[in-house]
């Protein structure tokens, strides 16, 4: 069965069949628009577009794992302001030649992820397209002041919580065409990643913390957001950053699994600055310093090539 | 100038510069996410999602008249609640050679919109795509408690503020491929919908209105979704609905305008019920009322065809 041999409201009412609301969410699908509790009087708002064979390939994920990622994303962008994820819509456009069981398991890992950040999906809307893209706008209910990335200062140290390099090491298995059982942690880390929600959400109110983002385009990129915001440098201890679970895959395909750590995205690992290196809470690592100056250097130099990912770039 | 040679940032920077954001967005683009006021403690959102040549063509529309029709659409599923719009988020997947200046042309069309609407785009997405995807998220303040669909009852009368029929007229005379010359009026009505925000906007505190909702689908579908919702049966009156604006149009294609006035889209005019015939505003007019039963029906019969707008259906 088809997407449009089943039709539009049939198939809003499939996907929404037997889901629970949020607490936050005061009125779901079914009217012109939904309505969304924001008891501190504003909320956190961010978007992101996924489009088929740029930000996922149908042969490389299943339906359910797409959906993971599409919330993933964007929940870690709310979280990196410090606020809890408490609502989402998504836009999905589709083929009329979609199967209908794809875009309820797609729907299914976007309600698995929302379960593992926080919310519910409020609402939505589904059209006909050429190619798969799905739009998910995120909302948060802001915790503490906005964790902004433009207020670090030199003398704070550079932390992350979460993974580096893994879901990038992921894609180079599948690019390469190689069996990808061998390497099985990081494909998987390609399909879903892990946004390490806790590490932000459950910091102590007293923690330092200076400036964060999370890491969706490649480490030296985003932390060149929060240096170019911030006027200051960043310098990163590769010795530091370099991890023993990718160099089985980096040995199969010869290459430097610090290009994976330093200029991968799609973790949607944390980013961090911290006033203070006593105050840096458990299950986040030290992995650098700020500085006067611009820029991001690794161990006082510049690396050549991209930092990471640009949407209008050819590739991906 | 394409924006694949310009780049992502470049472009984010060149749609943002110079625009002045509204005293509800606390924090704007360039950040993981914005931030926007919510001074009621809750917020109402909706989000639509616009394919090129399904939703638009490039030789019909300019991207100034794409980007007012995609805020248009969304601020009025915002109004269609009782709020009035806040803030926007907007989403654009492009093809790479799509030139920067259609971009810049689209955000104009957008912003100038959001002026009409309230409200100003407080981020967005941009990525690549094989065509033209606009995904917007609307943000809106409750002025009263929400006016949902499913509260018309027996009794109540129907009025729509705003044109009908129009937008539909437009497409058809640009599907016939006829000189549009002489029907300029319907076809820029097509091109660019004026739904009547301040019919909604203004309505008095003490105004009787049941139920709201903004014709997107058709008036049969759309009154189609309060009957539902409603449990109830919703008759309207021909002679009223119909428009001596259309009948030129109608000559010149040989078609019952009704047609258009009945199962037309985009026109994003409102319909709404009232408990008291007494208490309608100025702005709106009667065009039907409220029975025991379900459906919808015009001069007491039941309408053949299609009532409106689906997805999933081929054509359009």
């Amino acid at each position: 069965m088809t997407v449009a041999e089943f039709g539009e409201f049939a198939l809003i009412a499939a996907v929404n069949a037997g889901r629970e609301q949020a607490p936050g969410v005061l009125l779901g699908p079914g009217d012109d628009a939904a309505v969304v509790a924001a008891p501190t009087g504003r909320f956190v708002v961010t978007t992101d577009m996924l489009v088929q064979d740029r930000h996922f390939r149908l042969d490389w994920s299943s339906a359910y794992e797409i959906g993971r990622k599409a919330i993933a994303q964007n929940a870690a962008d709310v979280v990196a302001m410090g606020a809890a994820p408490s609502a989402f819509v998504v836009a999905l456009g589709c083929p009329g030649g979609t199967r209908v069981d794809f875009v309820r398991e797609l729907a299914d890992g976007m309600w698995a992820e929302v379960a593992r950040s926080g919310g519910s999906i409020a609402g939505g809307d589904m059209v006909r397209s050429a190619q798969l893209v799905i739009s998910v706008t995120a909302f948060g209910d802001p915790r503490r002041a906005p964790i902004l990335r433009s207020t670090a200062r030199p003398g704070d140290v550079v932390a992350v919580a979460g993974r580096l390099g893994w879901s990038a090491a992921g894609l180079a298995v599948l690019s390469a065409g190689i069996d990808p059982e061998p390497f099985a942690n990081v494909v998987a880390a390609h399909r879903v990643p892990h946004p390490p929600y806790g590490a932000v959400l459950e910091l102590p109110a007293a923690a330092p913390v200076s400036a964060l983002t999370d890491v969706s385009d490649g480490l030296l990129a985003d932390l060149g957001h929060i240096a170019q915001s911030s006027s200051v440098a960043i310098d990163l201890d590769a010795a530091v950053l370099r991890d023993p679970a990718l160099d089985p895959v980096s040995t199969a395909l010869d290459t430097d699994p610090l290009d994976w750590i330093l200029t991968g995205g799609e973790d949607h690992a944390f980013a961090a600055t911290f006033r203070d290196p006593e105050g840096i809470p458990a299950g986040w690592s030290v992995i650098g310093r700020v500085g006067a100056g611009a820029g991001v250097t690794v161990d006082g130099t510049s690396r050549p090539g991209p930092a990471g990912w640009e949407s209008f770039a050819s590739g991906g």
